[in-house]
């Protein structure tokens, strides 16, 4: 299983905005590179991943490969699985998530709380330009990848990042947008730190 | 220099098509994705890149990354410099190309006239599942690779990129989108092979 993260500092948290202005919606169309990144191969779905976006530290929207049947890999239809999600937020009472869509999930949450439960359920890989190289790293078995959208991470998100991270592993030389990040790092993934395939 | 050829082959050759629905618009959504993944960098554009969109075999709207100046990463505001370059495409006279936006041109052309055009200033590398895996090979200095849409190359494509490949490489073991591929495609070329950085 591999898991990413992603942090929308601006992100909407409730339904009012417009798909004809993803940018203007908190820079939602980062966040719906992110899922298509995550998801989508040539003609296939990865089954064993989920995506989680936090929105704005208030609510997470997660994807789960395995049960998605609705996603496509242009933005504007990705924003509106969002703004579905975020319709049915009213339905999420305490630790329990309203699904609103096959495989898509919302619930009530914030960063800290969703590295914290996430972690537990594998490795979790910090992005970092100090890191090791992530070819003289070996691939964990289920890693959970943390990112940020066109913000950088707050200090206290960093801050937390670093304490709880398992590994810290550079992808290269160049800072990249969070979506760019994750299709390396499943590059990465899918060819064992590129030497077994 | 990198370069980038991406053949759109039911992408629009007017510009009669709307940008609330760019999937609709033989899949305009993919060379937007593709442009995106050729420049951006975190808060940075990479200049040394060209990318070449080959549309519906009639015209090529080409992005010069030294020049852009109005480019974004999502992909309603990319579709919308290529429907402005479709706007340009009567001023595109014989050999003679349109320049309606910095940066973003327009000319006559079709997949085989490009490639050859394209290939003359590089090493043309052809992404293939039986090519060498990506990190047995010395990066070339100015690769130029081509890459199809959602559809597959055509058997003409696919003969004539077979033919005229000085490399024939392999960047994992799925096939991966054609945005999702550029950005593996940088990432080797960034890393040099991912050994000397």
């Amino acid at each position: 299983m591999r898991q990413f993260i992603v942090v929308g500092h601006d992100a909407p948290t409730t339904d009012d905005f417009s798909l004809d202005d993803l940018p203007g919606a908190g820079r939602l169309d980062v966040l719906c590179r992110c899922v298509n990144s995550a998801f989508f191969l040539s003609h296939d779905l990865r089954e064993d991943v989920s995506v989680h976006l936090v929105l704005g530290d208030e609510y997470v929207v997660r994807f789960e490969g395995s049960e998605l049947r609705r996603l496509n890999p242009d933005e504007r239809s990705t924003g509106a699985l969002i703004r579905g999600a975020l319709e049915a937020r009213e339905e999420a009472i305490g630790a329990m998530e309203a699904n609103p869509s096959p495989g898509v999930y919302i619930g009530k949450g914030d960063f800290a709380a969703t590295v914290e439960a996430v972690a537990k359920e594998g490795t979790l890989v910090e992005l970092h330009e100090d890191g090791n190289p992530v070819v003289d790293v070996e691939p964990p078995e289920s890693p959970v990848f943390v990112l940020s959208d066109h913000h950088d991470f707050t200090d206290a998100e960093a801050d937390l990042l670093a304490d709880r991270a398992d590994r810290r592993v550079s992808i290269g030389p160049h800072a990249l947008h969070a979506d760019h990040t994750i299709t390396v790092a499943h590059n990465y993934l899918d060819t064992d730190g590129f030497v077994d395939y």
